[in-house]
């Protein structure tokens, strides 16, 4: 013990008690109290980010691995404003994250010291907020926090923890009632429910639409048993937290992007939504509807936050759907087989390639559409998306992923342009030796936003074409890559670019392939 | 015009006729009626950010030193939360910004898609807020939110901007009335305030404390003459927004930044604040107190928003202070000697050789405090620090500050750790072909937060070591720099970083030096 035990110790103290096992930082002055206890306790593993986004987007992508929630540690309202866009994210995939965030001293915020700002308000837009204000409220505060958190469906909560606070001196320990992991188990779907289910399945033109916990092992095989039994196509909605593909689970198709795609590929099927939201257009688009799928032909199974798995087993077996042998489907190879490098081609070279439980985390469109066209003739692994849309996601969530499942090898398979919101995950990889390969598909555009003032009917000018092409000058990925401490390659052939994955896949510590793309 | 006119014509022809010429921009599909709105009228210069805070620190670097409002233009909610940081330091500094957010479109909101936020909660954290409802309202709401962000003192106001209503036909063309620039003059400070400020200034030891528009040239010529007369010592606040230095201008003494120091350093005497807030602590520490100087000895001649130079040129006037010569201080240059390079040799480098006009946007104390005890002996030019505390904004600011001065050469004289959070403003310095030398004092560590840990007398255990050493892997900011075509050159001795400077500032372009530093 190098202090005298402090609130900051009462506060970890109680966190681990309640299962928590890390702690990522970017912490300041007002946060060197909990740095202090994090020395004596040594109990919850600090990993320090060199931006708050990448410490919240990596609390995201441990929080989907594990279902634990992990702390962050971020200083007064600049730092959570930083982590924000991941947070963001990271309500949307329902994953619990618990923020703390050091304030100035009780005594010192009215005076309007230059840090100064409304924690509470920032908080608030990513889910609940609480605040420590006297050393013996910790151990209950903390426990509400941590609990709502973790109550289904899972969130983000924010715990202020003024730097007086921790400060001062605590020598409260977790009790056996405030040190017990919270419950988190979601409650069983009516039968009801379930019944109105099985009339609509028997109807024909189905689609069962998983989200949240039905795209666990256990729901997707439930699910399939019911597609078999009934005829249904079986869909993932299009931006899942986690999803298990791969060996012998059901292939799933995903929910398109654009609203018309998304009505003529449900081609007017009764649509039974199992963890998932109803479908809605991405973006509100002049003529185009935000509903994509009429009320009438909705069926509410689960919601997220409800035992998805249970419900869609129950509703399999109100309809005797026995167990399907989910034959994995084959097919051609879609591969450019030309010279150039093609998103197919990395596509087919991570299916190929990746070992059982590999761990994939995906942003941006170029490669995302190729590679869940073709997960599920990989070996059995996981899938991880960006839920909310807030851009720089993907390799910090890899980050955390690896943190949380470090006998699994992550793959961030991540477009050029989402990836400089937070490329400095780089440098943690890097310094906490993680086996994470991150992909870059490098096209040097925003090409989304292409596709978008095309569909607009838009001749770009010379504003749209500047804000939409990064190509003056390219980034050099391997550049920064080895900036950071990464080592990395750049390859332009989809030989070149199995190679890499190959050689990185077998070797330790992360690696960072740049994919140079027309 | 290769669309309609549109709501988004009507924005920024309004903007254009106010003065606006500059749009700092990261836009997503929300904002694409904007960008095509860029690309028609031609009159207004978009500069694009790989990340917003890199847009809202330009924003606030080019308000400083134009003194007009720049836009920014941000996706949704999660792109404003990216720039919220920034955006804390410019209100901070009283910098006029207009950020312009894209949303839903109006009818689109309520079906909770991906992207839906609260956006006006995250821009009340920053300012006022606007929206804009339908296209007849667009002058009238945007002519309010301008005339906000530029009433005295300048601030930060956010105007959200629905994407219907943006794409939405409109011929509306700003008036006469609708399109004039608007008032920004300060209010004078009444007869009584300069009376008393004069019974003051007769009482002996005596302060003048200048912040805001009394760090103007003006400002201190009039505080220069009023502190020989009076025999006051002249200090600045400790973090302008941007502030005169050198020539024929005074020497004035930082505000120190411990409580203690602060309290020696005033020595007990009257302190008369011209445009600079009451002095207090920058963080609370137990036992120390926040207010720096008892009420009894603050003399608040005129605050941020009124008149500071007129104040205090009728406070001379009254006093009878006439014209000083302002002899310029002539001291040893403490430089190192060795052969390692310090702080001190960079500081030296720079006051010798940097040119009239030149622009240093400061950020981190490890050269911060060094440059500023030199910079009255350099050229006349200009400094810029960080208002906020919100680390991230040394590069955003000096790339703004070279949008609005190319006539300029701009410095930035950056620690390490904290240009790690807008790292990707050497992006839009290399596209944009900016005059900007980035001297990064690279000592691979928060040297801040190792201060702090000794002051509270802490050991640092293994968890203090990891959160405040960023050594393992040292970052390479010269590959950093390549990767976004930046040229670089890495220095450990002060004649190759004299050499490196005097290149950088002979050569158009951006340029990086990495001190390496003990």
């Amino acid at each position: 013990m190098t202090t005298a035990p402090s609130g900051a110790h009462t506060l970890l103290g109680c966190a681990h008690a309640m299962g928590v096992r890390v702690c990522f930082a970017n912490p300041g002055t007002t946060e060197l109290a909990v740095v202090r206890a994090l020395d004596d306790l040594g109990e919850i593993r600090p990993v320090l980010g060199l931006f708050e986004g990448v410490c919240t987007g990596a609390a995201d992508g441990y929080g989907r691995v594990t279902g634990t929630p992990a702390l962050t540690l971020l200083h007064l309202g600049p730092g959570l404003a930083n982590g924000l866009a991941n947070l963001h994210n990271a309500r949307r995939a329902h994953t619990s994250i618990v923020n703390i965030i050091g304030d100035h001293a009780t005594w010192h915020r009215r005076h309007d010291a230059p840090l100064t700002s409304d924690i509470d308000r920032l908080g608030r837009w990513a889910g609940e907020v609480f605040e420590v204000r006297a050393t013996a409220d910790i151990p209950q505060v903390l426990r509400t926090a941590v609990e709502a958190s973790c109550r289904p469906p899972r969130s983000v909560v924010t715990l202020i923890a003024p730097s007086d606070v921790m400060e001062a001196p605590s020598a409260i320990t977790p009790t056996r009632e405030s040190g017990a992991p919270p419950r988190s188990q979601p409650p069983a779907v009516s039968s009801q429910r379930i019944s109105k289910a099985a009339i609509a399945a028997a109807g024909g033109n189905l689609v069962l639409l998983l989200g949240h916990d039905a795209l666990s092992e256990r729901g997707q095989r439930a699910a399939a048993r019911i597609a078999e039994k009934c005829g249904a196509r079986l869909l993932m909605e299009p931006y899942p937290a986690i999803v298990c593909c791969g060996g012998s689970l059901p292939r799933l198709e995903r929910l398109a992007y654009f609203p018309q795609d998304v009505i003529s590929q449900l081609d007017g099927a009764t649509v039974i939504l199992a963890g998932a939201r109803k479908p809605v257009a991405y973006f509100g688009y002049p003529g185009e509807p935000s509903e994509l799928v009429p009320p009438e032909r909705l069926i509410d199974l689960s919601q997220a936050g409800e035992d998805s798995p249970q419900a869609l087993e129950s509703l399999a077996e109100l309809l005797d759907a026995r167990r399907t042998n989910s034959a994995s489907v084959t097919e051609s190879t879609a591969t450019s087989g030309g010279t150039a490098l093609t998103p197919a081609d990395i596509a087919e070279a991570l299916v190929t390639e990746i070992a059982e439980g590999t761990i994939i985390s995906l942003e941006g469109s170029t490669c995302g559409g190729p590679y869940l066209q073709r997960a599920h003739r990989a070996r059995r692994h996981y899938v991880m998306t960006n839920t909310g849309g807030a851009i720089g996601q993907g390799i910090p969530c890899g980050l955390g992923a690896a943190i949380g499942r470090p006998e699994s090898r992550v793959v961030c398979l991540q477009s050029d342009g989402s990836a400089q919101y937070t490329l400095q995950a780089l440098w943690t990889l890097a310094r906490e030796g993680l086996d994470v390969t991150v992909i870059i598909a490098a096209n040097h555009r925003y090409g989304i936003l292409q596709t978008e003032l095309r569909r607009a009917g838009a001749q770009a000018g010379k504003a749209s074409a500047h804000m939409t092409r990064l190509d003056s000058p390219k980034v050099d990925w391997v550049s920064l890559a080895r900036g950071y401490g990464v080592p990395a390659v750049r390859v332009d052939s989809a030989d070149a670019f199995g190679t890499a994955l190959r050689n990185s896949l077998r070797t330790a510590g992360p690696f960072l392939i740049e994919c140079a793309l027309p």
